[in-house]
């Protein structure tokens, strides 16, 4: 029997980490794709490699983009990092974290891998309750992008095989994302959420991606093993 | 009156350097996007620059892509590109010289530049007729990219804009393309298409891309000005 293998987007977050481990569980070779796109945390990839190694994924491939090029964005740029906004605020509008077309980017570059690896399966973790500011985060784009890219690859054409894009947490709350992941032994201290962690990795407290963290964490009743300033 | 902003997709060939000119005499700024993946054919970065610089674009960024990780191309890698081989040879399944998911990672990267310039207009030298070996350079992938980009964009939610990907190649034979680039004053002497040239750029003449622009020129009776071997 062959292996059946998936391409999983692992930014060594709290959300990819989850998905990492329900690919494994759900009997994937996991195939761990992170990207050095010129980021400003850039520890993340550090985190994701030491995630990598605890899921023993088959491989973990780090691709470099050079999205800096393009400018526009705080997380690729000198813009400050907006913190200790509420829920309310961050849900209006697209926030100035916002990467130009990243998951497309992202997504684009995985299905690249997948079709050289001969997996029709990739894995993403966008979530489209907790966070719906990111237009490619959304039921609709994950849709659009699964039926361009059955067009685009020989995968989707020759063999008749189907491109398969999973996104098992975009319809859960941050706080079902946890309780998922601690249903299977996700060891949520390897992850890094922060967009603006200290030197260290400790995570600021107070941007958007940690106070989301921390809600989920809180209303799951349990303790978040993530370090914090 | 604000600047009407086009990114165009420029490899520096006969194909792309034609389709910015048809940007160009549309009244669009041009933005030029060329790629620094890993390509054998690395010289033809210092064509897209001479063709930038010819044609007064606003700006020509090379963006790096590491697509090596991924082999399985000739394009990338160390298996030969094929010589010699007739149309028809060619017009029969994917090309060893494919490069996994290209068109799809390149449009991602120009719909991130567009974004983060403000541009909803993106030209792409895609050719269905004289070479439909690439399952990307249908029509039918160009369509689902472009609803895509809709759905995954700032662009096409929040303003009301519509991304609209340009292919005014894609239904010309490579012999309309060259009467379409001479009507514009196109320099073909700037721009280079062999997937396998020597180190001075001079074209090997004998690839499948070699072989087409050759067979397009003879066809529209004009002498290529390219040097060959």
């Amino acid at each position: 029997m062959s292996e059946k293998r998936a391409v999983v987007l692992l930014s060594g977050g709290l959300d990819s980490t989850t998905v990492a481990t329900v690919a494994k569980q759900q009997g994937f070779a996991v195939y761990a794709l992170s990207f050095d796109y010129g980021q400003n945390h850039r520890i993340e990839l550090e985190y994701a490699a030491r995630v990598a190694a605890a899921l023993g994924v088959v491989r973990h491939a780090v691709v470099k983009v050079d999205l800096r090029a393009f400018g526009g964005s705080a997380l690729t740029s000198d813009v400050a990092v907006p913190k200790g906004r509420s829920v309310e605020e961050m849900s209006h509008g697209v926030p100035v974290t916002y990467v130009p077309a990243r998951n497309t980017v992202f997504l684009a570059l995985a299905l690249g891998w997948a079709e050289t690896l001969g997996a029709t399966d990739i894995f993403l973790g966008v979530n489209a309750l907790d966070y719906s500011g990111y237009p490619d985060c959304r039921p609709e784009f994950i849709a659009a992008f699964e039926t361009m890219a059955n067009l685009a690859t020989k995968m989707g054409t020759e063999d008749g095989k189907q491109v398969r894009i999973h996104t098992p947490l975009i319809a859960l709350t941050k706080r079902e994302i946890v309780e998922l992941g601690m249903s299977l032994g996700v060891d949520y201290g390897l992850t890094i959420t922060c967009y603006d962690p200290a030197e260290d990795g400790a995570a600021c407290g107070a941007c958007d991606a940690c106070l989301l963290r921390l809600k989920g964490f809180a209303e799951a009743g349990v303790e978040d093993p993530a370090r914090y300033v």
